[in-house]
């Protein structure tokens, strides 16, 4: 443990901005409610307005159409709900179409039925399957409401990016609706709403180098909204009624200010690092499979299975070597559950499957570091047929 | 604007306490997901089971019994609804029974449809009318579901303290479940979830002195708990999903172990500085209504109407001199909505109120102003009958 630690876990939390941190301190010094008229309240409404604004121009929308909420898992159970309503007049989903892979937060399906919760398969290289997009949406009965597609735009375990324009293309040909989780494309792809054809985007500030604590939910318009999940004072025009987290929303907005900046630039030099050490890894063990290698990736993200080596056993032999990083995604408290993800790729899930990600802190030394750990545990790893 | 502002709000939302500064930062400069197991992962689980014993100690309650949630709008949205939980079986609930004066986090009804939210009235003092209460409570049909009552234990804008144990004897002789939203009385009068015969308790962090963005639903016990209002990854042992805001909990938890600490010597301070202010008020404007100045208060809370005075103009007034104090409640952007809370105790609501509400910070000067301001204000309001 003399060793200084490595951080590879930046799907599951991203270290915290300097420039995020100074906006969150700020905050925590002002005193004040948004919704208070006096002097102190307009300070914080000011500081709630601007990281709109900010959060906006990340996703190529309008300011009026960013709603805030407490993270990006309260921003899907926003989004994923039968009960819309346009302008006034209430508006039925009847069916949500996720793709096998979505992180929990939007598989679970939010405040649809389990029964009106339909899954649709990806291929063997990780992406969702347009054609059976098609079949299924094809097969909807517009008499229960309109469909609703939920896809992501990079997935958390594997870093492949999902075709989202064809996706957008299907469910618009069959007037449904399209949410497009793209918590972890924020800032390592160029995000407009417009052109991804969505109607509704979901961000994370602790997924872009904010605090935890805030999210949005991004919609193309205002006309067809969510009935409101969290309800009560009325905040964000009615849509997430509790107090503005005023310090993360700042946080929020330093972090998307940031993450907007020069994404080419800072994701070829992420690329350059994640290229360096999968080229080390399978120098260190020829029979690694890293998964999604030959499709688009995020530049940070990779997915690798040792045969033999079972990723929860991995995982705990990287991390006593002072590397952290994850077996699949962090998702709930401690659980180590089959990679839904690598299933629906069809791998066998129970050897499972490791996941480094890095970010623009992770340094050459690091990458090296790492790379010498892999190589290490994959030499310790029992002959194949023999997994622990 | 050359004196220094006074901040008399602290029941829209009070200062960061410097203890709950401190542990936020702290927090702020771990990167870890409370979700991954390795090193940096169990540190920051360690945190947050760290603060879940600080709340429930607050609350006389068991850690396992706190769940915590963005704040308590969202926790009083997760514990008002239909559907609940015994163990595996699903349990109904079939109406809500509101006092009239509860916070719009709780009138609004969660989950229920509107329908399902029954109003019991307040007496002109501002109390529950329990009378009603029982009365509303009789007519219950059983075979909708069992009913639920939520009652606060202090009225955020009068501060006037609730019958909440002769509530909960009424609430269980009929077989009730009983949430009660103890935001502004947490801190300020000692809190034990099984002396007040709760169910559920609601507290806040940013109102008693931690930062924005943290809350949580307190149960008695384990075994009857609402469905989810926020599912995915199944943080929360399933009760609320979404990544934790570990710096937030942390400081919500400096703030919990303030909260706990002299209730007594604290209040006595504070009602002294209370007790002065509405006695210089008395003088300065002999025709003041003092709200609940005859019933049991929290000690911070003065909730007053100045005959002839608009309390939105009187508001802005007090705010252009220097004294941010609120007309109402704080609860929705800038909506300066007449006062439910003046209307269920039978007043014109027309005219409103206005509400001063102190904290430890509040100095004798500070009060000494006030007051000043308050006689200022006062002189020149129009007479009455020509109210502006």
């Amino acid at each position: 443990m003399s060793k200084a630690r490595i951080y590879m876990d930046w799907n599951a939390t991203t270290p915290l901005l300097a420039e995020a941190r100074d906006a969150v301190l700020s905050a925590l010094d002002l005193t004040g409610n948004p919704s208070s008229v006096h002097g102190e309240g307009r300070v914080a409404r000011a500081l709630v307005e601007s990281a709109r604004r900010n959060v906006a121009v990340l996703c190529g929308a309008e300011p009026a159409s960013v709603i805030f909420t407490s993270g990006a898992t309260e921003a899907a159970n926003l989004a994923l709900t039968p009960d819309f309503r346009m302008g006034r007049t209430p508006l039925k989903i009847g069916k949500l179409y996720v793709s096998a892979i979505e992180h929990p937060a939007v598989r679970e399906g939010g405040r649809f039925a389990r029964e009106d919760v339909i899954e649709v398969p990806v291929t063997t290289v990780g992406v969702i399957d347009c054609v059976a997009l098609e079949r299924s949406l094809s097969t909807h009965d517009r008499q229960s409401g309109l469909p609703m597609v939920a896809v992501m735009l990079a997935n958390n375990e594997t870093g492949i990016i999902q075709p989202v324009a064809e996706v957008a293309a299907i469910a618009r040909a069959h007037g449904g609706l399209l949410v497009v989780d793209a918590v972890q494309a924020a800032g390592r792809v160029p995000l407009s709403i417009e052109a991804l054809g969505a109607d509704f985007l979901i961000i994370s500030s602790h997924k872009i180098g904010g605090p935890k604590g805030a999210g949005a939910l991004i919609a193309r318009g205002e006309v067809m909204m969510p009935s409101p999940l969290v309800r009560g004072g009325g905040q964000e025009k009615g849509h997430r009624s509790g107090t503005e987290n005023v310090p993360a929303l700042a946080g929020f907005a330093a972090a998307a200010r940031a993450a907007a900046v020069d994404i080419e630039g800072r994701m070829a030099a992420i690329a350059a690092l994640r290229d360096r050490l999968e080229a080390e890894m399978r120098k260190g063990a020829a029979d690694v499979v890293i998964h999604g290698s030959d499709v688009p990736r995020i530049a940070n993200t990779t997915f690798f299975t040792l045969p033999g080596l079972k990723a929860e056993t991995g995982q705990i032999a990287f991390d006593l070597e002072g590397v952290a990083l994850s077996a699949g995604s962090a998702c709930s408290s401690g659980r180590l559950g089959q990679s839904h993800v690598l299933t629906a790729m069809g791998y066998d899930p129970r050897q499972g499957a490791l996941r480094i990600s890095i970010g623009e802190r992770t340094t050459q030394a690091e990458i090296e570091r790492c790379a010498q750990v892999f190589t290490k545990v994959a030499a310790r790893r029992p002959a194949t047929g023999e997994a622990a």
